[in-house]
């Protein structure tokens, strides 16, 4: 929680121990996939798995397996050059170096009297120095005035120092006066004045890249004359989803039909991961319109993302025209929910293109573990991954053999310290209704079946930011 | 860091005692202000102090004082209608109650057979039944099928519950076959069924009043049919500044002009903190335009936020033409940095009108303290204070009897656990490149006059988001 998302400070690991892309790379851990579980042992697990044998190892890959080969393809786009309030919450790509001193001139840090440090070293409660007020000075345009010994002008903060005084008195420590001033304490040279490029010297680097841009980024930007600035731009990303089953939110679906809620919601989660997304729906049934709507998006995006329900078979339509479109490759990963996840590169461009299950809880599950980090990777953002606690379950939680399982639950602060979690419902189905009521996801690591209650699990919380 | 910013889950207390509005409010304690120091001991110190008897009592206050009566003022604007989309990070403002059940229909919550319970009940390896499979359903508009005793139907996750059947077989729980399947174990009775209404039921309460409107949020909103939501808008917040030596930023100052640096960095951290904020620059220095530029602001704003350097007398041109439009008042606030402040309630319409410091690291200190509050309180939210937390002090701090400081910081976690902050730069100054490099405000109370070093201090995280 300290510092910016951005982990400037931040020293908590994220979920992985990969945290950065260019850190260690776990070897592809083929060992993980599940033997063939009896089936009667199942039936008491919240999931079925499927038997390693009856899917091509090629297709069965762990989320860290996964994850590295979507970050490790992803583009980074170009940085591009915005006004500073549209810069706002990016990462700054360029090193922006003042051609200006701040401040511009010697001036004084508060209202008071600008004199000669000499004039008033031995000034004192008991033997105050009377000064001549010779003039008035306030912020704004103009000429220096100049002072001489037993002289003193009147100045107000941010008024130009006049030549010849080294020091500002400030007015409480004096009779104020007008035309003549008694001085009660005289602070030692250059005291209360702003010397010109005391804050920053012509030369010196103002904004550095990589640096994230927030208000006192552009309050520093503005200062040293930058209306624009180059930045890490958003990445455009496309979103659609896939089903014959699929009506649009205005339509009253008919039997058997359900309304598109991924497009929504993976754009939505997109957005707030820091992306310009563009929900473009329902991908078209017909196979030639199908192909001219992918087509158009991989021109005009910097990531496309389609739910769906998939198949590592891959007999779908969507599917076969993907394919077409480059390589795409759609995977069995050992996580729970929503095994099937797909990731190709696309188009001349070879734009990334990110598969998810078209479960809407599945959906948003594969968009923190696998989409949200690649957004941040394009953003230029350090920190990839949200930051985990160690949280306390407050029930015993079941989790299959050789998968990663993914729970919404309620996390909260424990009276007596530390983090309490409790999954929402059972945990043996995701529900639309009870996801929007978490604020976590529970994370039980493949090698782990069962957490007794009181026993320690990983945590995700999910800001909302804003 | 648990949960979203809006502490739902949050117990961490906000730096005041009044978190909540509705909390006890401190009687203004008069008492706070500090006597007059001598002059001498003074010069030691970091911010020389006015005398108390120089100001008159009703323009000096404490920074609860004058916090409590800006969020006492503020209004809450009406709520507006959005789509889902743009709904996002507000706050619902309806009781979304759905009409429609979720699921609409009985379905397979994964890939498999449809059968009755009753007929796989004693299915296992070593005795596995055989039945016949008399026809295949995938997700999409339809009419329900049905099957009799003996029968299988094979489905695809999504697919509507053939009638008769009332379990699903998963597809590796079994031989996959075509025309006969072999099962090798029957889950219990409604085994990975998802049943008509089970996320939710017509009439059931969706999304409630209060509730921040994320991802999740939006993807159930989207199932229940919902394009439009009403939510709690974000408020309009005019950013202007005012000062006869300001110049706009694509401009080179001439000798004692200054860049209008806050009218950016304040429209920043307005955005940041929730607002739709229009930066609309330098006041004009001509009378009646500067009337009717204020005017026309308070006409089109939920609130006006000024930065310039105003006194308490008022003898400032903007601040006579504020007090022609309504109640303002501006006080010294017993708070470094920029204790001027100044607030009322302007136009017709009563606009709040906030006036914070002309110096930038003062503007946005203000913001901190006296705008975003404001902000959140406007957007409905409960948590309206950055959370803090205790660090140890890298090295001796100083601030002033009587005063609340606010020095901007780095903080970071200690090895051994805790946080660990250092100011930047030496304390004395406030500068733009200093602040840029904190990511922390230190908060120094008002009787507190040495921290030394290793002592512990109250420390406000500046999140950047995004």
């Amino acid at each position: 929680m300290i510092g910016s998302e951005d982990g400037n400070g931040g020293v908590d690991r994220g979920y992985r121990d990969t945290q950065f892309v260019d850190g260690p790379v776990r070897p592809p851990a083929t060992g993980d996939v599940p033997p063939l579980p009896t089936p009667r042992s199942v039936v008491e697990g919240p999931i079925p798995l499927p038997p390693a044998e009856s899917v091509p190892l090629s297709v069965i890959c762990t989320v860290e397996r996964h994850l590295d080969e979507i970050l490790a393809s992803v583009p980074q786009p170009d940085p591009i050059e915005l006004a500073v309030l549209d810069a706002q919450g990016l990462l700054c790509a360029e090193e922006v170096v003042s051609q200006r001193a701040l401040p511009a001139f010697d001036q004084a840090a508060l209202d008071g009297y600008a004199v000669r440090a000499e004039d008033v070293a031995g000034a004192r409660l008991s033997a105050p120095v009377p000064l001549a007020v010779v003039g008035e000075s306030v912020a704004g345009a103009g000429t220096p005035a100049s002072i001489g010994p037993g002289l003193a002008f009147r100045v107000s903060a941010g008024a130009m120092l006049p030549v010849g005084a080294d020091v500002v008195v400030p007015g409480v420590w004096t009779d104020q006066g007008r035309v003549r001033v008694e001085v009660l304490a005289g602070p030692p040279a250059g005291g209360y004045v702003r010397r010109t490029g005391d804050d920053v010297a012509p030369g010196d680097p103002a904004v550095q890249v990589g640096t994230p841009i927030g208000p006192a980024q552009i309050s520093l930007l503005a200062a040293v004359g930058r209306e624009r600035v180059l930045v890490r731009p958003r990445p455009r990303i496309a979103v659609l989803c896939a089903g014959t089953e699929l009506v649009d939110v205005g339509t009253t679906p008919a039997p058997g039909q359900v309304v598109d809620v991924n497009s929504y919601a993976l754009a939505a989660a997109a957005r707030d991961a820091g992306a310009e997304a563009y929900r473009s729906g329902i991908l078209p049934t017909d196979r030639r319109r199908l192909t001219e709507v992918l087509e158009s998006q991989l021109l005009r995006s910097d990531l496309v993302l389609i739910a769906g329900t998939f198949a590592p078979g891959g007999l779908d339509m969507v599917q076969e025209v993907l394919a077409e479109l480059g390589e795409m490759q759609f995977r069995q990963v050992t996580m729970h929910p929503g095994p099937v996840q797909g990731f190709g590169r696309l188009g001349r461009d070879r734009v990334p293109v990110i598969c998810v299950p078209g479960e809407p809880v599945a959906a948003l599950v594969a968009f923190e573990v696998f989409v949200r980090p690649a957004i941040r990777l394009m953003l230029g953002k350090r920190q990839l991954f949200r930051r985990t606690v160690q949280a306390v379950a407050g029930q015993a939680l079941a989790s299959p053999l050789g998968y990663r399982q993914y729970l919404h639950g309620t996390v909260m602060r424990h009276p007596d310290g530390g983090y309490v979690v409790e999954p929402v419902g059972d945990g043996t189905d995701a529900l639309l209704a009870r996801m929007a009521r978490a604020n976590c996801l529970i994370v039980v690591d493949e090698d782990v079946t069962d957490v007794a209650a009181g026993g320690l699990v990983t945590v995700m919380p999910l800001l909302l930011g804003g």
